[in-house]
């Protein structure tokens, strides 16, 4: 491979959201070049930072290997291709994607991935594949009621999760998820609990650094804030920081990983759901950790050695900003947020806004946690997008 | 004009170097769009971050008209332009030019920039405009000999200055830099100095704020390295931020402007050199302070708020590293200096190296200036580029 920090080299995103571009503007500050593969048919704001600019489908090899020959190296920002296709594109472009193919494999969707960390040691919230409607009914008998119903691949955000509260309702979920048409579908037990944690980890050959451990807050399935360090004993975040990083080296994750935990009522910390990816969770790391997620990422994917994951301040807090109205986008009422001396505001520059959409997150870093994500509130709470 | 902070929003470089590279790397954080104006037939590194690339001669208005007519807003990262072409470009476009041409004509060459800050009141290095063999030798009786020949439009990082020691010497340099053929000739009296200090100023309708005073260590007429804040007593500090805020105030200034001064043996501050745009001197911006000078150059020209100016460490010193061999340009023996946690290395992507060419630069941020600076003398000592 061509030395990273060297004229002409190219890194290539396959996917070409925010998380693309976000380690994109990391790619920039060391010269690399950038090439972006999206499926979708809509520009991307990604698309505009780059003349190296693909589209196609992720399924589709042939159509993947110019962009694949243009790169010098590949990574991703979703989970949504196969890792067949990627082990088939690596083979016919000679250009090395990371994470391998091979660790991709591991956890691509979630019941082989909940079978990787289980395997591993990893504890991780209860769960079976479900076939049948007397599948549902004896986990729901074992597990409880309320349980989640999921699509093994492809789901993010809460879309492809279905909360069932009973027998007829699982009936229902299973059919909308695609379970009678031979899809995967998962249940997965509610878990009582006191916190969700997240904890990213950059691994390649030259070693592995392993972010705070930081706490996201959901509503309605998305996350809407991240504060880190999570507000939790320090052996707590010590305990989901070792199996962050148990689990990136279980899959030989080469690349930028993020593993979301329970921290249940009963004192347990069980995994939830893994990223082979910069993720939601880290977006505080741009400016709340020594080295970004991002730049990690790209650290990583290129063999470069990785960065320190400390934090810059005692407390950093991220709010997810999502549309608030269906218009071509625009930031209002930003001010005293882009004021604010440690505020610090990005947008995503996608050409269209509508509600609930990730458009944009602000960061706030202080020296208290709490008053810091009160303040982080306050400054957010009359953004329109 | 549009909001900036907007889908579709785009922002217009006039020149294409490392100075756009690095605002542009800020604009996409806002999720803005770049287009890039070169007047280079060479790729240049920013090329390769937008598809908005155009190219042709700074003198061309027509020819600049298809690139202004995509931008929201113009700004510049070099002076090689005439204020009289930006006035027309702006006139016909449309488009606004931040900082402005009207700014722009008070400081485009360095006779007008001498009159333009000594008629506002700031102290400035002696000087004189040569007509003639008298003028070279009434200067050199005035004000000793050496003394420095300028080109008054053009010249920077040493080109197109030339030191002349006796009067046949400053009659060569005269004719070398032009004067026979009735280029604008300065000359400038030698300073001695004990420091040479840089401010950087950003300055729109919603205020201004001031960089930190830093020191400037210069080798050849290059820039070097940069230390913040300058080791020098926190009034003289703050007597060189006062001026840059009024020679700002001077030629009322919407963007981000460096100001270069000598602190004299006697004490004295003495307005140096001026540049409408980022400058070298504040790379070490980018992680030594809370808002980069580049993030502040797209906020002001963007007439969004300023961000915070502050230092995040006690300590920043910024070390250019120059090329060091004639090839294609790649960075080797940086490890030590990637490993380090409070390094940051920036590569510019310039396709070609060649000994002295600024290619990338690296900001180490510590607690003590002296040892801050040794450290990152020997973290940058051994890589070659």
């Amino acid at each position: 491979m061509k030395k990273p920090i060297s004229s002409g080299f190219v890194i290539g995103f396959l996917g070409a959201g925010q998380l693309a571009r976000m380690s994109a503007i990391q790619a920039f500050r060391y010269g690399i070049q950038v090439a972006v593969f999206s499926d979708r048919p809509e520009d991307e704001p990604v698309q505009f930072m780059t003349p190296h600019s693909y589209s196609g489908s992720f399924d589709d090899v042939e159509s993947m290997l110019e962009f694949a020959d243009q790169c010098d190296v590949i990574t991703l920002e979703n989970e949504f291709i196969d890792s067949k296709v990627l082990h088939q594109l690596q083979k016919r472009s000679k250009t090395p994607i990371w994470p391998s193919p091979d660790s991709f494999a591991l956890i691509e969707n979630k019941l082989i991935e909940k079978e990787t960390f289980e395997n591993a040691g990893i504890p991780v919230t209860p769960y079976a594949l479900i076939h049948s409607e007397e599948d549902l009914i004896d986990f729901g008998s074992k597990n409880g009621w309320p349980f989640l119903l999921k699509s093994s691949k492809g789901g993010y955000d809460g879309y492809g999760n279905k909360t069932v509260r009973d027998k007829s309702g699982a009936i229902d979920a299973f059919e909308q998820l695609g379970g009678l048409k031979g899809h995967d579908i998962l249940a997965e037990a509610f878990v009582d609990f006191t916190h969700e944690l997240a904890v990213q980890v950059a691994r390649n050959e030259t070693g592995h650094v392993v972010y705070p451990c930081c706490e996201t807050v959901q509503k309605n399935h998305i996350c809407v804030a991240v504060k880190s360090p999570a507000p939790i004993p320090v052996d707590v975040q010590k305990k989901a920081q070792d199996l962050a990083l148990q689990a990136t080296e279980a899959i030989d994750g080469k690349g930028i990983f993020a593993f979301e935990f329970f921290l249940t009522t009963t004192g347990e910390i069980l995994l939830n759901e893994s990223a082979p990816r910069p993720h939601n969770s880290g977006h505080y790391t741009i400016e709340g950790c020594i080295t970004s997620q991002f730049e990690n990422h790209v650290r990583a994917v290129c063999g470069l050695p990785l960065g320190d994951a400390g934090l810059t301040k005692p407390a950093a807090v991220m709010i997810n900003l999502l549309g608030t109205d269906l218009r071509p986008a625009a930031i209002e009422n930003a001010e005293s947020a882009l004021s604010e001396s440690n505020g610090h505001l990005h947008f995503y520059g996608k050409l269209h806004s509508k509600p609930g959409r990730k458009m944009a997150h602000y960061t706030l870093l202080g020296d208290d946690l709490n008053e810091t994500y009160e303040k982080a509130l306050t400054f957010t709470e009359g953004i329109r997008i």
